[in-house]
């Protein structure tokens, strides 16, 4: 790079080095968080997170900004300096959209919402946390607001926005709208099948220490860069770190053994994704995921496209007959049965592949009209139970606890993250479909298990492009074509036979 | 604390707070570079580490601080309050003595000097190294002048006030003189009388995780509290974290079990005083451990005071019988000879508590010299050989590697500290011996495993204090005196025996 001529530039790419470098910080904090600190700490800590993040804001609302940015516009820039100039800008005019003393008190009422929320949801206390919830949406909608006046956006896609840029309401409602007229009555075939077929239940226990060796031994052979990265446990299953170390998070129970198996792969979809982002361009904007469907598009990849195809069971059960002992459950095709059971359920992140896009429909559905000001609070439950009544046919009346309360995204005030999950299911069966053409034999070589090849066409069109184009055209150059929701509904008839 | 009426404290206090949060980051950050990053994250790490370090050194500088120092002082302050300025002036005028660009190129050269010893070590390469050390012992000396101005001291002051305020050279060069007549001569006694010893030796393998388990028991049993704290696995053991979570580490080999466990308790003793400092003040240099020496008063206290009294083996003996089976040589009096086995030895960090004071001497005399620009690197090993030869009757001639070769703190560009080592064992006996008349039976209470007493005495006069006090006036109200060598030298002689 010539930054001697750029000026303007220079000055914005060393600000976001230093950023990128107290970014790590926080990760590496906000992990250990989560899976060594002491319960102790955990005042001291937040503490310490919140005084950088503060600085952080500081520094990112940096008053001289406007001016640098106009500045570098003029500069010679070539691709990928221009392109991480478009995500600096996009970042700072978020930045900038949201008075400091709304972020400020979003962050302290969420946290006292979420921090409310954990004793609340298993006392089932929908009043006390409806309570709370209110105070959250209605800083919401003002920063929802806000951010939708500077970026020429309604409220809610505003929110979307930052986690899906380019991604809009009505694009996301057409998709889940054509989903809501097949999935329901395909769930209610492939029940009905799947209740005449024979499978055999796994029989526990299943010791700790020999899962995290078949997680580990998976992982490894999965790609994952043991020399950038680990695999620890965490209450919560997260990808953290950053992308020189990047730390992968697992939880164990020992009466079952596929359910942090497959948690694990998908954490490594997210980790191999981190770890092969543009390595020159690390530290800058450009050389971020993409988005936060694309992020999840490779981690449901690794677990629906990978670990759920029918020639992959076959790698997965000498590891487990070796660290485990023989038993016939473990036979190739009996586990990919195990893996592709469909069972209409209360509990999203419990939830099957084919049944987990409708917790995501229902859950767009109510933050959407939450945002847009079509309904409030005191809504929800009904809309709710509606929604689960005509997806998966469940009653979820009075159980807030496994309804409404079950998820940490709205006390923690993220709204417009949902869609992501199925966004990315989505992008994960094009990219399957797109690898088929240049990879002909890919469901070959995942029966040899040869990934290499998987790998590759990975690394080339999603990995190392980082945030160098727009999402659709990422997509475009990946797979010939823009979100096409027919290739993930293709997958799902062919896997679970319309 | 009434802070309204003294804005210019009052700014100061807040901006301690500040330093405090972003320094939990950095312990955290630099505790998992040592015991749980993988190797490909080290760049990413010490970029960011050095990141946040500038970021602090800029508020640390901020030129407004001469004038509200000067405000402060003008307030009316509590007593805590009072000692709590003087902490804040006295880094200042450290911070503001030395000018950036001198630190910013110490650091870089004293990185480079440390990364490059870390091979040239094990090559014996003391012509690499001593070029090295040239360039880090220039910028040091240039460190140390500023220093000296500003502070009205000797260079080579300069720098041990900066571990040990108040400390004087000549006043080591006082306490060690008189240790180097009578402790060759008591070496060479107890070696003559522990030849004609029979001790049985410890028959390994000792499994690590039985060893892991006996380390936390005894940490446990220690009082060091868990819930704001852990134990883990480092190459060179260190406690670290802060003191709302403290994070011992230690280091297991198979073939021994006395070392770790040891090594665990030593680091206990820092712990537990980090654990203890005053609460109520946490976050400001008032609660700050008093100085190092006062530090490793408290791990040596653990370690020589406690771990190695006559009383103690009878407690360690059962917890080694239950996780390695009986063996003749956990006998608890066999126990005791092990722990006090006298051996003159080239490194510093294996050594018995008799003969590691010579270390530390030389290393004094040594580095003393070279600050004040009486001695030039090309004349370390001469002076080196010669002090092994009268304090230890050791030849070290040639063998750079265990000799000049064998600290990383010269390296580190670390000159001043290691008369703290041998500070805080005279310290750590001056302790016990005020302990008795406080607690006549201490002896007692320590065979019979009942150390609330000990821990007390522990918290009320040292732990609690923080940096309340000056080292002398808290060693006069803790004990009676200022520093007195004359307890370490009859602890020494009744344990080894005269």
């Amino acid at each position: 790079m010539k930054n001697q001529h750029t000026p303007a530039y220079a000055w914005l790419h060393r600000q976001q080095e230093r950023l990128h470098r107290l970014d790590h910080l926080q990760s590496i904090a906000a992990w250990d968080q989560a899976t060594h600190m002491p319960p102790g700490g955990n005042d001291a800590r937040s503490a310490a997170l919140a005084e950088l993040a503060t600085l952080m804001h500081r520094d990112r609302a940096d008053p001289s900004l406007a001016q640098r940015l106009a500045a570098a516009r003029q500069e010679p820039l070539n691709d990928w300096q221009a392109a991480n100039l478009r995500e600096i800008e996009r970042a700072w005019q978020r930045t900038q959209a949201v008075p400091e003393a709304l972020v400020e008190r979003r962050t302290v009422v969420t946290s006292q919402c979420e921090h409310a929320w954990r004793s609340q949801r298993p006392r089932n206390d929908w009043a006390g946390f409806a309570a709370n919830l209110r105070e959250v949406l209605a800083l919401v909608r003002q920063e929802a607001h806000h951010l939708g006046d500077a970026l020429g956006l309604s409220p809610y896609d505003a929110l979307l926005d930052h986690y899906e840029p380019g991604m809009r309401s009505v694009d996301v409602a057409r998709l889940f709208g054509n989903l809501r007229q097949w999935l329901p009555a395909l769930i209610r075939q492939v029940q009905a099948r799947q209740a005449r077929e024979d499978v055999l239940p796994l029989v526990g226990p299943f010791p700790l220490p020999a899962q995290r060796s078949v997680c580990e031994q998976m992982v490894r052979w999965l790609g994952f860069d043991f020399a950038h990265g680990r695999l620890d446990v965490s209450t919560h299953p997260f990808t953290g770190g950053v992308p020189e170390d990047v730390r992968l998070t697992t939880r164990f129970r020992d009466d079952e053994c596929l359910q942090a198996l497959l948690g694990t792969i998908h954490e490594t979809g997210h980790g191999r994704y981190e770890q092969n982002l543009p390595r020159e361009w690390l530290g800058q904007p450009v050389a971020l995921a993409r988005s936060m469907a694309i992020h999840e598009s490779q981690s449901l990849f690794f677990e629906m496209q990978l670990a759920a195809h029918p020639g992959f069971a076959r790698h997965l059960s000498p590891l487990l007959v070796q660290a485990f002992g023989d038993q016939a459950a473990f036979e190739p095709d009996n586990l990919h049965k195990l893996m592709t059971r469909v069972a209409p359920g209360l509990i999203r992140v419990e939830a099957d592949e084919l049944t987990y896009p409708a917790h995501i429909v229902l859950r767009f559905e109510i933050e959407r009209a939450l945002i847009e000001g079509e309904a409030e609070v005191d809504d929800i439950p009904a809309l709710w139970d509606a929604a689960m009544h005509d997806l998966l046919g469940l009653d979820t009346r009075s159980n807030y606890r496994d309804g409404p309360m079950q998820d940490v995204h709205w006390p923690a005030g993220l709204f417009g993250y949902f869609p992501c999950y199925s966004l990315g299911a989505m992008y994960a069966a094009q990219w399957m479909a797109a690898m088929h053409h240049t990879l002909p034999d890919v469901d070959a070589q995942i029966h040899a298990g040869e990934l290499n090849g998987v790998f590759g066409w990975l690394r080339e069109h999603i990995w190392q492009a980082g945030s160098r184009w727009p999402t659709d055209e990422l997509a475009q150059r990946a797979s010939g074509e823009t979100l096409n929701p027919a290739h993930y509904r293709a997958h799902l008839e062919r896997r679970y036979g319309g």
